[in-house]
């Protein structure tokens, strides 16, 4: 590690401190439509083995009743509910990912900022504000971490999560800037996650860590709790000790927050550019499933090893397959409700046999973000498209995308409640969104 | 890392499911002298800084009062009072070490032992022998992360022991061996500790949140958490991830637990050597300390950057200063009592004119746990001496050193009390033993 990692904790620390009035409306206006959307994904996955074990683990401790566990009618101490809906809200992987970060921002800094600004009665805009600069934060903290991390085994969403959901809990909470540097040291000895919990309950559990973490750390600077001067970038600090990628803090202007990307697909985010492509292809040009003798799926190479599951013998394992969510758009089954991923949808012979007609290639020259897709007819006439998931969309278009997700998950009524409180939010408490989650 | 590091998690399973009968009474002896000075050294850090903030965090938090927190009247629930206790037994430093572990074995596992034994109402002798088995554990966890872990920035203490912590809170609330292997995997995505927190409130810290991570881990096992199959050995899992040094997993017959250290000196472990062959050759020589005109002190080279701070500027930096600690010596102060550390002692002409007098080398050919001393005395004679940590004691001795040390820090009656409650282990409850805690 060079000598410039000493500036991150000072970006971080600017960062966190940054005056609301300098904060765009654009990054807010994301920000608000990603808390919509971590309220729904929550909502849905609060009946997942992985949401009941935790939920039931911290309303067993009790304690100060302050804040609120999504699915649970008592409330429990705020570092508890952080780690409980951090998992939960991850359980179904629904959230939203941010592609430079490489990792999922929202899961791991929301419930941080939630738990501490319903237990300090601030309004949901200074929670949404706390939330979008934590996960600034984490994005630019994944990004200094970048691929070596990941690659060697570090899960950015816990990891450069834990730092991200401290700046988001300090800022609720109001701590001074030296404080907030005494947190973010704090946090620096507790982050952690690995990637080879993917696949298991440890996956969401790693989002509640971060949360979790993070409360506790702004908790215990709040109480003067003296760490290191710079637990980020000091020598044996926390970016030179998890394989940290680059030297240098990025120089940027404005939020990367604005590339949040949201799933509408309850799979994989590496296959639903390929989704959308063939979504497009088939309504455009109005083919018949069995049309279709067989399809090409160029990719980065970097997901051949993610999601490229060739015959999947689960639910969750169909997620994580080009071939069989290839052979779902043809068939015209809803991609975006979590139900369509049965383990029993394995055992179709028609996706099967229409999955078997799929090849995917590793392309270098295509992004982490766009696929190509080419359909061959009977008659040899070849057709193909693409898709950029990197390609920003108006507010308003992501809007209905989310509002017609949340219907799905949650029916129409629960939805458009939750859609009407939330666009409303500068009127509201963030007492108002807590009580949208309760059970 | 080598495929043989799948052997670990086999073997920790193992270890941690061992039958009581076959658990040797050697090991179990030096077992209760660890937890006799384990509770002595907690006490007297109650009043530390750092030991009131986490203190104040977790009984500001409340929740189900079933595990008791040094120092205060009301319990909290298990992990809470785990993250306080491990922080508070490790906020003097003064508390046994293992060398092959590279660390501090009875703060992180102790506190997660205890808070469950309580909750659950098992035996003290169970208590003990949970403690016990996942102590070893995390020494020979420890021994595998090795030195490259501890040399990266790891600190054992808290990574090595957040595995220990986890076998003992299992074997108390009793895990079936496929749920231990589960909370085993489930801790190493919660493991962390950096040593970049030396010298601030976050050493004690590491040691907190290694406890509590431990019995998190336990008690999710229990409640049927699924994680990966192998968190430790995996090709991601927290060896190949944490710079681990081995490749195998240490064949040892019998418990390398019975080469735990205790200290006698309320210093860093590195300069204890150099204080037990000086206060030796002090005594059999009987020389006055201004008859003294030079010492040599021969060292392990690893010792250099760990405690040779030559003019020391407070009560803190004299714990890491081999000359100031060896001035005291011949000043006959008492470097067993806290309170021989104050800041004020850096201000003594006396002790700084003796400092400068001695000079600390390192040789590669002194291990560790040794110290060599050569006094030169005004007509020319030179005697020398030297002491070696590593040799064992017969536990009678190192009971005698442990009760003067515990009257040092408690007083007579508080001290002694705990030591009949302790002696008496096989007629006493985990409830007894966490009585003799509470403020």
């Amino acid at each position: 590690m060079t000598a410039s990692n000493g500036a991150a904790i000072d970006a971080v620390a600017d960062l966190a401190g940054q005056c609301s009035t300098d904060i765009p409306a654009s990054a807010r206006a994301m920000a608000t439509l990603s808390l919509f959307d971590w309220c729904v994904v929550a909502l849905a996955g609060t009946g997942q083995p992985v949401s009941r074990i935790i939920r039931d683990l911290v309303l067993d401790e009790g304690g100060r009743p302050t804040a609120s566990v999504i699915g649970a009618a008592r409330k429990v101490p705020p570092r508890a509910a952080a780690l409980a809906n951090g998992t939960i809200s991850h359980a179904l992987d629904y959230d939203d990912t941010h592609f430079a970060h490489v990792g999922h921002p929202s899961v791991a800094i929301l419930p941080a900022a939630l738990a501490l600004a319903e237990d300090r009665d601030a309004s949901a805009a200074a929670l949404r504000d706390a939330f979008l600069l934590g996960a600034e934060a984490s994005i630019r903290i994944g990004m200094v971490l970048g691929r070596e991390h990941y690659e060697r085994g570090f899960h950015q969403t816990a990891t450069a999560g834990a730092f991200g959901a401290t700046v988001a809990a300090g800022r609720v909470i109001g701590l001074a800037p030296a404080q907030m540097r005494s947190a973010l040291s704090i946090v620096s000895t507790r982050a952690s996650g690995l990637k080879s919990q993917f696949g298991t309950m440890g996956k969401p559990y790693n989002a509640g860590i971060a949360a979790s973490n993070g409360v506790e750390a702004a908790l215990l600077a709040e109480r003067g709790f003296i760490s290191c001067d710079d637990g980020l970038g000091a020598a044996q600090g926390f970016l030179a000790t998890h394989a940290a990628t680059a030297a240098d803090w990025p120089a940027v202007g404005g939020f990367l927050f604005e590339d949040i990307k949201h799933k509408f697909h309850a799979c994989c985010h590496g296959a639903h550019a390929m989704i959308e492509a063939l979504q497009k292809l088939m309504t455009q040009r109005a083919i018949a499933p069995d049309a279709v003798a067989s399809i090409v799926v160029r990719v980065s190479p970097r997901w051949l090893k993610v999601c490229d599951i060739k015959a999947p013998r689960s639910g969750l394992e169909i997620k994580f397959s080009y071939a069989y969510l290839a052979a779902m758009v043809l068939s015209g089954i809803d991609t975006a409700a979590d139900h369509s991923y049965a383990d029993a949808a394995c055992d179709s012979a028609a996706l099967r046999r229409l999955s078997q007609r799929v090849t995917v290639v590793g392309d270098a020259h295509i992004s982490d973000t766009e696929t190509e897709v080419a359909l061959t007819l009977p008659d040899g006439l070849r057709v193909t498209g693409r898709h950029d998931l990197s390609v920003r969309h108006a507010p308003e278009v992501i809007a209905n995308g989310l509002r017609r997700k949340a219907r799905a998950l949650l029916g129409d009524e629960r939805a458009e409640a939750i859609w009407t409180s939330i666009a409303g939010i500068d009127a509201r408490s963030a007492r108002d969104l807590a009580a949208l989650l309760r059970g």
